[in-house]
């Protein structure tokens, strides 16, 4: 990818996917929409940059980790002389390169901070939180892979996560590269794993989570975490600072993408009716702070996450 | 399909699929298996027909209307002078042609019962259970098709049904054939509708229900049940009283078919990494009466089903 537009598409159609991921995709799309900028005419070139980097911040909805690297971003632009210049470009690439060292690692401590709260016996997890969404060891997948390594993770159920299919497609790649014993399930064999086999714990990553708790997160995470509490089984969700908007008071105020039929359908090719099939395809749902026995992320363990604890917690350097 | 052997495979490939639609099967399949043995010398000729009875009632085992008609059409051969007759062809082709007859009956008489029960507004339900299912119009599909004729249903949310997606396979063609306005959605996006759309019911069919009512269905069904449940929205169970297995006292007697991995996978063929995958694939699921509103039969509707209704409406002819 070497052009703003080529990364604005990568991100809209999925080829980067995972909120941290988006994040640092959107930090390092930043520097390439300056170095863009120095070859258009001066008068033109702040209206480029800022075009470019509202475009970045609006190629996907949810997650929040994409505009909170622009932020950051555009403050480096703004604190600077606003000319494009070497300086400009090396300051904006130490920025990028600032928040992916960070999110590696804030990756390394969700991971130790998740890790000891496992208990021993196997977990479920849904879509795909490692090294693939993230720039470090992961959020979900971090937590899941540090029980392992500590020996009490025994086994890995994953979500093969509908329509997509992140689950199947990456976190059983992730997975088996790690040699973590795993399996696959379909998504509505949740419930009866739940009650048919002894899991210790529900981990989830995080596109959006609202100043009280409320967490937006890949379609099929909400049901999770409605089972997780009728089986009395703990559901955690790991998710660095960045995913966090204080700015709204709670999920209602989440954006929630829904994306086209076709996503659903596309994956089936050749299996479905030849007749147009009506689709309802929302991307992501919403977990209220209720279902979550905690949220993990790289400042602390967040208890029973309500406004007050998450507050305090980020406030913790 | 012309020779046992052949029903038998029909069966277990799910070519015909759908309890009651088994049952049937079942039955003709008993009369073809009596054709053959006409063909084999007279000494070996019950020895066949029993084995093939057996085979046939082996071939799936958790609907219970399989065992059901294989059952009676063995009555049939046990009451007669057990020589392979015309007459003794004629009696079981006739017990074929009423074990259909009835389904057909059963399916009209439930739905008028299930459609005065539902309110106003959307429905979700799982799997197929129509037509392509039954012998008749169906079993929860009856009940939600009479709904719509009522003016009652509105819209039918139909889940996709992993992992061979009868819902986007079956269904959406029964309820586009019936010009009923409905959408499709991942399983997993059930919680999520539930939460942010007004649901009236969930309504699912059954393969085997024991004498306390708890039901063994698709999997995916308890799941539903769970999420109707935490959302205060009734949860229906449609069935024949062939799917009753009295002979059970709950749902921990029934065997729940675990079915290959390659089913999983093989869908999604060429959208899954390289290497051999480990799938968990349980093919059905178990629902507590606890989860289950009623229970709606030819015979009556057994609200919040339990020993004693199912005893009591089921001796009601």
């Amino acid at each position: 990818m070497n052009s703003t537009d080529q990364v604005i598409e990568a991100i809209k159609k999925l080829v980067v996917r995972g909120a941290p991921a988006i994040g640092i995709a959107g930090a390092y799309g930043s520097v390439v929409a300056a170095l863009e900028a120095q070859r258009v005419v001066s008068s033109n070139q702040q209206g480029y940059f800022e075009n470019k980097l509202k475009a970045l911040e609006m190629a996907r909805p949810t997650a929040v980790n994409l505009s909170w690297a622009i932020t950051k971003m555009r403050s480096v632009f703004e604190s600077s002389n606003k000319t494009f210049d070497t300086d400009l470009i090396e300051n904006l690439l130490a920025e990028a390169e600032r928040i992916h060292k960070e999110d590696i690692d804030s990756n390394l401590k969700m991971a130790t901070l998740g890790g000891h709260l496992l208990g021993a016996g196997a977990v479920l997890t849904i879509c795909n939180t490692g090294s693939l969404a993230t720039g470090g060891v992961g959020t979900a997948y971090g937590m899941l892979a540090e029980g392992y390594k500590m020996g009490k993770v025994t086994l890995v159920f994953a979500c093969e996560t509908r329509p997509v299919l992140q689950g199947i497609r990456l976190t059983a790649w992730e997975l088996n590269r790690a040699r973590i014993p795993y399996r696959i399930i379909c998504d509505n064999m949740a419930g009866t794993l739940m009650a048919r086999e002894k899991i210790t714990a529900v981990i989830a990553g995080a596109d959006r989570i609202s100043a009280n708790g409320d967490v937006a997160n890949k379609i099929g995470t909400y049901s999770l975490a409605v089972l997780a509490k009728a089986h009395n089984i703990p559901f955690y969700v790991v998710a660095p600072t960045s995913t966090f908007d204080l700015n709204l008071m709670s999920g209602a105020d989440i954006p929630l993408e829904e994306r086209d039929a076709s996503e659903v359908l596309s994956v089936l090719q050749g299996k479905t009716p030849k007749f147009d099939i009506p689709v309802w395809n929302p991307a992501f749902d919403l977990t209220p702070n209720s279902l979550i026995s905690a949220i993990i992320c790289e400042r602390g363990v967040i208890n029973s996450p309500n406004r007050e604890r998450i507050a305090e917690t980020l406030k913790a350097k």
